[in-house]
C-alpha cells in the first residue's frame, strides 16, 4: 500500500522537516504534493536528489491525496481541513484549530494510539510543548498517576518558524560585527534575552501556549482532573525545547521505579547522571526522534513530588515527526482511508 | 564619618562592579585597596580617572581597612574573613562559606535590615538567584504569607565571572565566522543551548545552587516551614538572571493586592501589562538597581498559588549592590565599627 501524500505548508520550517522525515522514515508514498500559499506557487523546493514545484493551494488540491499534513496555520487548517476531509484526503493538523474538537483525536503515538483509530478524516497533533512534556510526564502517569504539573519552559526561536531562526542567527552576526539589530519577528530581541511571552495573552495574563499544556494534556491522558499551571518562554536557542517540570503523583514516587518507567517508554531516552554531567541539553536533542529526560530528583514540595527536566526537537516531536508517526500508525493499523 | 575600604577579589566580574557603584552610590570611602591574588597584584585597574594597583592579599591587608567587601570564592573568604574580623575589619562576604551560619547575618537590606544590626564583624551576601527571587517573593510574603515555591531560574552566564561571558562572546563571535569553539569555562557549550547545572550537584541529583534557594530563603525571612524546589538553568544570556516561579500562601490571595504589595516595596518595579508586551526581560534589567516583578496571574494548582515572572541584574542585586547596601545600612546606623 502506498499513499499520495500531501503538504500544506510546505516551505515552513515543519514542513520542510516532514519533507525530510517521510523520505527518512521511508514512508510508503508513491508522490509527494507541496502546498503552500499563491506567493510560493511555481517556486521549486528540493531534498536530495528530489525536487518539486510548490503549488497554490486550492479547494480541489486534495482531491487526489490520501493523506495530507497541515501545516500553515489555524486559518489554513479550518478552510480547507473540512475540504479535504470531504474529498477523502486524511487530514493531520500541526495547528491549534482541532485540537480540542472532541470529534478530532488529538495523538502522541506512544501515549494514545488508540484514540488515532477512532479519526473520521481529520486528527490533530499537539502543540511543541506539550507533546515534549507529554514524554517524560506520560511513563511516570502510568507508573504513579498524575495529579499535578508545574511547568517552566525554554523554547527555541524556530517553534517561531524558519523566520525567527533567522532573526536569532541575523541579530548576533549583526552583534558580532558591531552592528545593532531592529527586532522584527518578537517584539524584543532575542540575542542574549529571554522572552516570557510564546504565543497571545488571554484576560488572566496566561498565554494560550500557557493553556495548551492544561488543555491538551487533559484531552491526550484522557485525565480531566489533572491541574497544570505553565510559564512559557523564548530564549535563544535555535532548536528543541527544553522544559523544567515539578508534578505530584497519586502514589508515592519510587525514583529507580521512575527512572525504569522513563527508560522502558518508547522515544525517550534517560540521560540522567549529573554527577558525569549528563543531563539532556537541546543541543544534544536537535534532530533527534527520542526526547531525553534527566535531572530526576524527589521533592517534597509537592505530595508525592518529583522534579526533571525534559528534552527534545519541537520540530520533529513537537510537530514534523508527532505528525509522521501518526501516518504510520494509521498505515499499520489499516486505517488511512475513512 | 568615611571610611578605608577594601575589596578581596578586586579584579573579578563582582569586583568590578563593587568598584563602579561605591563611586556612583557615594559611599563615603576615604580610601580604597584593591586586593586579589599574588597573579594580579601590581597590575592596575581603574575606574574613570581613578587607578589603583591591585596588591596580593596577606594577613596583614585588614590591618588598616573598616570593612571589606570578600569575593574571591569560599576558600578565600573561610580563609581571610576570620583574620579581617580579629583586624577590626568588618566583612561583607559574597561567598557561601558564612551564609548559613548561625553567627553570621545573612542580609537582604529591603527585607531583614534587622538582621544585620547583630552582626559581629562578618555579614553575608545571599546566592544571587535567591536575592532577585525574594525582593519578588517577600512583598507577597508580607501580604499573603509564603508557605511553599517551585522555581526555575534562567541564569546569565556572568553569574559564573568574566571568563564565562567571554566564553559566551567568544562562542558567537567563533559561530558567527564559520569556526568551530570548544566550550572551557562551562562542561558543554552555551551558545545556542541552555544547561541545567549551576554549581555542583548533591548525592540526590540537586545542585547546591537549587538549595541555596531553600536554605537562604529560610534563613532571611526567618521561616523554617518553607518549602522550595528549584531547577537552575544556565542561559546564553550576558546579564541579569530570570526566575519563573509558581508560589503557595497561607491567605487566599487577590490579584491587585499582589500587584500592590509588589508596587509598593522598595527596589522592586512591577511590569506587567503583557497585553502591551511588557513584562520584565534581563536586557531591561542589565545594570539597574530594581528588581523587576511580572506575568502576575493566578493559579489553581497549588492552594491560594499565584505563579510570577522576576528579573534582576544578578552582579547587582545579587552580588556587588547588595552588599553595597549593607554597607550603607551599617553606615546609617553607626554599625560598621564593632
Amino acid at each position: 500500500m502506498t499513499y499520495k501524500v500531501g503538504i500544506l505548508g510546505a516551505t515552513g520550517a515543519v514542513g520542510q522537516e516532514i519533507i525530510r522525515l517521510l523520505h527518512e522514515r521511508s514512508f510508503p508514498f508513491s508522490e509527494l504534493k507541496l502546498l503552500a500559499s499563491p506567493r510560493s506557487a511555481g517556486r521549486t523546493q528540493s531534498y536530495k536528489e528530489h525536487s518539486w514545484t510548490i503549488e497554490a493551494t486550492t479547494e480541489a488540491s486534495f482531491d487526489d491525496l490520501d493523506i495530507c499534513i497541515f501545516s500553515a496555520g489555524g486559518d489554513q487548517s479550518k478552510h480547507y481541513a473540512p475540504i479535504a476531509q470531504a474529498a477523502g484526503c486524511l487530514v493531520i493538523d500541526n495547528s491549534s484549530a482541532y485540537r480540542m474538537d472532541p470529534k478530532v483525536p488529538l495523538v502522541v503515538p506512544e501515549i494514545n494510539p488508540q484514540a488515532a483509530l477512532t479519526h473520521s478524516g481529520i486528527l490533530a497533533n499537539p502543540n511543541c510543548s506539550t507533546a515534549i512534556a507529554l514524554m517524560g510526564l506520560y511513563p511516570l502517569h502510568k507508573a504513579f498517576g498524575l495529579k499535578k504539573v508545574i511547568a517552566s519552559t525554554y523554547q527555541a526561536v524556530s517553534g517561531s518558524g524558519a523566520e525567527a531562526l533567522k532573526e536569532l542567527e541575523d541579530q548576533l552576526h549583526d552583534w558580532s560585527k558591531g552592528k545593532a539589530y531592529e527586532p522584527k519577528v518578537y517584539p524584543h530581541p532575542i540575542a542574549f534575552n529571554v522572552i516570557p511571552h510564546v504565543d497571545s495573552f488571554d484576560e488572566e495574563g496566561n498565554t494560550r501556549e500557557e493553556l495548551k499544556l492544561l488543555n491538551e494534556s487533559q484531552k491526550i491522558l484522557n485525565l480531566k482532573t489533572l491541574s497544570v499551571s505553565c510559564t512559557c518562554v523564548r530564549v535563544p536557542v535555535r532548536r528543541a525545547h527544553s522544559i523544567s517540570i515539578t508534578a505530584s503523583f497519586e502514589k508515592a514516587v519510587d525514583l529507580d521505579e521512575a527512572r525504569t518507567a522513563i527508560t522502558e517508554f518508547k522515544n525517550v531516552e534517560l540521560v540522567d547522571d549529573p554527577q558525569s554531567l549528563k543531563y539532556p541539553m537541546p543541543l544534544d536533542y536537535s534532530e533527534r526522534v527520542p526526547c531525553g529526560v534527566g535531572r530526576i530528583r524527589a521533592t517534597s514540595v509537592l505530595e508525592n513530588g518529583l522534579s526533571f527536566w525534559v528534552v527534545g526537537d519541537q520540530l520533529w516531536k513537537g510537530a514534523a515527526l508527532n505528525a509522521i508517526q501518526i501516518a504510520e500508525l494509521l498505515h499499520e493499523e489499516s486505517k488511512v482511508h475513512f
